[in-house]
Order: C-alpha cells, then sequence, then structure tokens
C-alpha cells in the first residue's frame, strides 16, 4: 500500500524550495545585445562606458551666457550664434556674451549660467535681455553627474525590465553579458486529455495544462517545446531519454502520483533520472516531483507537476519560477513574497495551502481575501485571482491574520 | 514669448488622463484563438460552452462503490473491473460491488461513493475490503459543480493573462471576441540621437527613447515600429502624413517643447491632426501632447512625449498605456493605482510630481521611499526603481503621508 495517503513522508513546502535551490547550478552565460535583453538577468556588473551626460549641456531651451555678475538680471548680452542639440560647434563666449542654445546643447566654452528662454527679451538680432533674476550655473547638466566614466551601473543578477534596458541604452552599453535561458521541453501526460479539441471522447477533457504552461513560458520570455505523450510507461521513458541530452529542463503535467498509470517517475530512473524529492505537504500540488540527470557534459532537471490544472498553476508559479530563476543564478529575494492581512476567518487544513486570492490596498494596507473554488480541478477563479497566499497548516486562520503571498 | 514657462495654461494631471479618456474611442473588435491571445482584452463576455466538469467523475486514484450502507467501513466489494481516465467505460456497479478507478475516470452507473486506495485492503484479485470510515458521496467531482454549461466564465474587459488563459482553455473555449490592437508608430525625434552606437559624433547622445519604447511595447505584447527622423519640419510633417492613414497610434519622442527646432506640434498640424491638450502641470513630462486625425474612415491619435528618456518612460507607464487600454475598451480600474505610506519628508515643488521609487511592504503596510537622479535626462535609478508615485503640488509631503503610486 502506498504512502501518499499519509502525511509523514511529505516535505514541506520550505524544504522543497530550499532543495530546488541546493540543487539548481547556474547556467553557462552569454553575450547578447542589450536590444535584446528583455526578461534576462545579468551575469556580471556593468559599469558605465562613458560619462553621463558625456558632455556639460543646456537642460533648456534658451542662452548660454558668460557673466561674472552674481545675478545676470536686468544684464543686455551680445548674441554671437546658435548650437542646437547634436549639433558640434567651436563659439566660445567671453564676458558678456550670449549664445542661443537648445535643450541638450553642448555648452560652449565660457558659459557661466544658462537663461532659459522664458525670462529673455530679445532686444534685436544682436542683443537679448535677462528680465528675471539668475544664478551661476543655473540650468547646467555637469558632465558625468549622473554617472561617471568606469561608475558602476548595474550589479550582477539584475533583472532587464523596461527601465533597465533603457538605463543601459542610454549610457552606451550595446553588449551584456547574461546568463543563458533554460532551453524547456514541456511533456504533458494524461490520456483523459484531448489533443483535437473538436473531437471530445466521452470521458476526455480538454487540455488546460497545455495552453496554461506555453502561456506561462511566452509570459517569462522563454522558449518552451509543448509535447504530449499518452500514458504508458513505454512512451514516457522514450520520451524522456530523447529529450533528457537535448534540454536543460523537463516540466511534466500529470503522472506523478501513486496510480497504476503514474509513469513519469518510475520512466524518469529507467531514463537515467535520479530523485531530488517527491511529495510536498501542501494543498494543491502534493505529488510534485523533482528529479535530475547528469552526465560529464549535461545536467538536465525535471520538476514533475500534478495533473490537476490548479496544482499545475500554483507549483509552476511557485517552484517553476524558483527554478528556473535559480539556473539563472538568481536566488530568491526577501520581497519576493509579501506580507498582508487576510480579510476573513478560514478553515484550517492538516496540510500548509496556496490558496488564490485577491489582493487590494486600502489606505497604504495590502489585504487579502479568498475566492470560491479552490479545489484543484477548478481554475475559473483565476479570472478575479491576483495572488497566491500561504496559508500555514495546522492553524486556524482569522480575520485580520498577517499572511505570507505572491503576486501572480 | 512663450507660455511654456508660465504654470497658468497647464492642464493638471487629472485633467490630462480625464482627456484621454474622453477622446480614445474603442478599436474594433476580432475573432482570436484563445491560445494567442495572451495580453488581449475581452470584447464580450464569455459563457462556458460545457459542464465543468465534463461528468460525474474520481477525485482520486481508488475503487468505486456501490453501497446501501451509511457508513462503508469494513464492507467488503467484489472488485468488476477497472476505469482509466480518459478511457470510456460501460461497466456499472449493483450494491456490494466496486471497480478500480483513477483520478479524473468517469464514474461508472451506481457509484454511491468512491475509497481512495489508501484505505482499500486488496483481499483478492476478485475482493476488496475498506479499512477506514468512508461515507457516501466522498471524492467524487459533480458534473457542472464548477461551472454549469451556458453560466458565465468571463465578463467583457477581462485581461487575457496566464490564468484567464488556462481557464478558457479548460472550458474548451477556443475561440473569442477581443478588442483589436492599436497599430503603433513610434517616431524618435531629436539630432542629437546618435544612430549608429559606434560612432558618437561629438554632442550626440545614444539612443535611449527608442531601445526603451521597443521595449515597452515588447513586454505589452504588442507590434510597434521604430522610426527615427530628422529635426526639419518637412521632414517630420512628410514622416506624419505616411503614418496617420495606416496606425492608429503615433508616439513621438522629443520635439514637443517650444523650442525653434521642437516641430512636433506644429508639423502635426500641417497633416492634418487636431490638438487636444498641450502641456500638463507635472515632472517629468510637462511637454506633453495629446492630438488626433480624423476622417471618415480612419482615426489615428498622437502622443508626443517630450524628448528627456525619464520623462518618455513615466509618460508612456501612466499616459500611454492609458491611452493603449482605453483603445482596447478598458477604463482605469480603482486599484490601477495604489495607496502607500512614504517613508520620509521631501521638499515641495508647484508641480505634481512623478517620482521612481522604491515600494516594499513592512507587515502588510506598503510603504514607498525615493531614489536619488530624479532629473529627467537620468534613468539609471530604474535598475532599482519598482514604482512611480505621484507627489501632489505645492504640498510638503512629509513621512507617513498616504501618497499615490503605479508599479512598474
Amino acid at each position: 500500500m502506498s504512502a501518499c495517503g499519509h502525511e509523514k513522508d511529505l516535505i514541506s513546502i520550505d524544504e522543497a524550495i530550499q532543495s530546488i535551490l541546493n540543487t539548481a547550478k547556474k547556467l553557462s552565460t552569454e553575450t547578447i545585445f542589450v536590444k535584446n535583453s528583455l526578461s534576462r538577468y545579468l551575469s556580471a556588473p556593468v559599469y558605465s562606458p562613458v560619462n553621463l551626460p558625456g558632455f556639460d549641456q543646456s537642460a533648456v531651451d534658451g542662452y548660454a551666457l558668460c557673466t561674472s555678475h552674481a545675478d545676470a538680471q536686468h544684464q543686455s548680452y551680445v548674441l554671437m550664434g546658435e548650437i542646437r542639440a547634436g549639433v558640434a560647434s567651436d563659439l566660445a563666449l567671453q564676458e558678456g556674451q550670449a549664445i542661443r542654445i537648445f535643450t541638450g546643447g553642448k555648452l560652449p566654452q565660457g558659459t557661466t549660467t544658462i537663461a532659459r528662454q522664458e525670462i529673455v527679451e530679445v532686444v534685436s538680432d544682436t542683443q537679448i535681455r535677462i528680465t528675471d533674476p539668475l544664478m551661476a550655473h543655473t540650468d547646467i547638466r555637469r558632465r558625468g553627474e549622473e554617472l561617471a566614466e568606469g561608475q558602476s551601473l548595474a550589479e550582477a543578477g539584475q533583472f532587464i525590465n523596461i527601465g533597465s534596458l533603457a538605463a543601459l541604452s542610454m549610457a552606451g552599453v550595446q553588449t551584456i553579458s547574461v546568463f543563458r535561458q533554460p532551453k524547456v521541453a514541456v511533456v504533458i501526460t494524461g490520456d483523459e486529455i484531448a489533443l483535437d479539441q473538436n473531437s471530445l471522447s466521452e470521458a476526455q477533457v480538454f487540455d488546460a495544462n497545455g495552453p496554461l504552461l506555453k502561456a506561462w513560458f511566452q509570459q517569462n520570455a522563454i522558449q518552451a517545446e509543448i509535447i504530449h505523450v499518452s500514458d504508458q510507461s513505454q512512451a514516457v521513458t522514450a520520451c524522456f531519454e530523447q529529450l533528457k541530452s537535448k534540454y536543460d529542463l523537463i516540466i511534466t503535467t500529470g503522472g506523478v502520483s501513486v496510480g497504476d498509470y503514474d509513469f513519469v517517475r518510475p520512466s524518469s530512473f529507467d531514463a537515467g533520472f535520479e530523485q531530488i524529492f517527491w511529495k510536498v505537504k501542501q494543498k494543491p500540488g502534493k505529488p510534485l516531483y523533482f528529479a535530475q540527470y547528469q552526465n560529464p557534459e549535461h545536467h538536465c532537471y525535471l520538476l514533475g507537476l500534478p495533473g490537476n490544472p490548479a496544482a499545475v498553476y500554483v507549483c509552476m508559479q511557485v517552484y517553476g519560477k524558483l527554478l528556473i530563476d535559480a539556473l539563472q543564478g538568481q536566488q530568491p529575494k526577501t520581497d519576493t513574497w509579501f506580507t498582508a492581512k487576510l480579510t476573513h476567518g478560514m478553515k484550517e487544513d492538516k496540510r500548509e495551502r496556496f490558496i488564490r486570492m485577491q489582493a487590494s490596498i486600502v489606505k497604504g494596507e495590502l489585504k487579502v481575501s479568498s475566492l470560491a473554488k479552490q479545489q484543484s480541478h477548478m481554475l475559473s477563479n483565476l479570472m478575479q485571482a491576483n495572488c497566491l497566499v500561504r496559508i500555514p497548516a495546522e492553524v486556524k486562520p482569522e480575520a485580520e491574520m498577517l499572511v505570507s503571498g505572491l503576486f501572480i
């Protein structure tokens, strides 16, 4: 008789997380163009190759002035010419002279301050007058004031999002060293899953896990091949044999429980994988399985998700993300999981749970409310859910209790 | 003299937001495959085409039983056969009979309860015995218990993320009606921007705005063509003339202030656009410009972002997102902007500001802390920033003040 119904063989969620972190080895690094680097992780720090700004420049549309007066107001200046942004100029200023300049324009030598055009009266083609108080060094962006050449711009591990990509681009960084993304194969098992959605036989169900994982990888900007395999021991083993050398990560759905047709675990052994853990004291996702195959040249991980779609969703958001990040050199951050107050009491459970909830912020306080239809074969509350909340085992959660959650 | 330096002609941030919402007309709708629908918005509600589950089924690996006893414990049953998940079967149960069944397997007629395999002793090939208490109707998933055929599954306006895509897939929904995404052209102006990053002339800067907006659209799963145009009136006008009939939205960067080479606004007029608003009482992004071109067949919006990269970033996250969502039928939600407590006091300013900050959650309380280097030509703090916070004009922000922010 299997021990699956018993809780004693199960590891805790924290143990499963730690086990993944202990097992996952960083992938190699590669150099890529910054413009193609969205959603990647830096494998080395980046130092600014230039000063930012690269030269002293005007912060406004106006006039560069040269004056020894503390306040330039009511002074008149002889207009010597114009400097456009982006155009190099040999013009230089001497006491009492001005040059028309535009935002980003390189300051002419001799500039002591900039008068924005709103405080300048154009007296004639060759003369201007300053109408308002104006101090020295006004509206000048100094060379290197944001970043000096060689100064740290980004640390190793930095996630490349829109903002960091733009900041790297502004510093003229063209290529960066990042961790390789894992090559991923997703293996959907389960003969009950209709392969053709147009011809659902009696006793079959539509495929939710394939589209779910395809969307997950699309959202996370990682290539993943989706493969369906039938519930036959040899077919599953042959599949793993084929994939283990070509991929860094195999994600399976279904077939990891203790039913007579749950071939993922035994087939993984037949294909040379060794178990790291199996079965986690959690709801949903108890049969979660983690294994690895190693040879001197290659390492392949296998994350065996249960077959129920809600378990697939939860385990992918929690463990799949953790593993894929760890392969790219990332340790979880202290703020990966938020803390929030429950708005209501709940029943207790002997297993720790991931509950699909709705988080909302009320006057700076983060509150989470559970949604109906939490069973592991149900997904429809994901239309409303925006977070997963961890509810500890064997405590009765009360309203206002502080819980830990993950935005989804 | 221009009024740009004066604040009286400026509209408020709230007025600019409202103006965009009042102006943007919903794009047409189209029918697409669910599997390709990530990041789209539903234009019509979806009703479940099937019952979920589609048939009464087992929630566990175990045995379907037929018994009139209230508790099946200590009863023995005659084993009649096996039903696998996904395999239709004509087997039926009568009093005292059992059938081996697996998770998701369709219940045989006559089933009164399911015994999970952990509480079943297999006495012989033809006989089993139940070892633990077992009530009627245990571990059965009833047809339609999650959703009945025809019941509402998703509302119009639903954003398709990983979870909602999976939930639609599980219900066998293959195609959905969504709003068309805008066809977008991004026009980068500014002769100071080096087109070739390998040959930066004196007085030139690297292009941050092009990569920033390319990444923004990539992240938001929207196609956008990036075009560079020189600071010449005819070139800018010709560009708008070419784009206005082919695109739903033109986003420009630079050239919207009052400098002599700020051609975006006058060129847009020459190309038949009418101004909706210009200049917002905000920092950064004061010269923000919004216009539209309409003819009986086509509507094209023009969002003129300033040239400074931080203004581009902020205005895109706030106004660009708002406009693109509005074109897809979305009104801002009450939780689009969060509320959080400032961790520190700040200087006041005569204009409302969007400050790049770091949000963190401490015991369920959302707190935001400002970052250095907020000037509009600086981007490097986007390595750390995870939100934009609105600081009202002409109030001195104190620590613990409740402010409004947007995750980025």
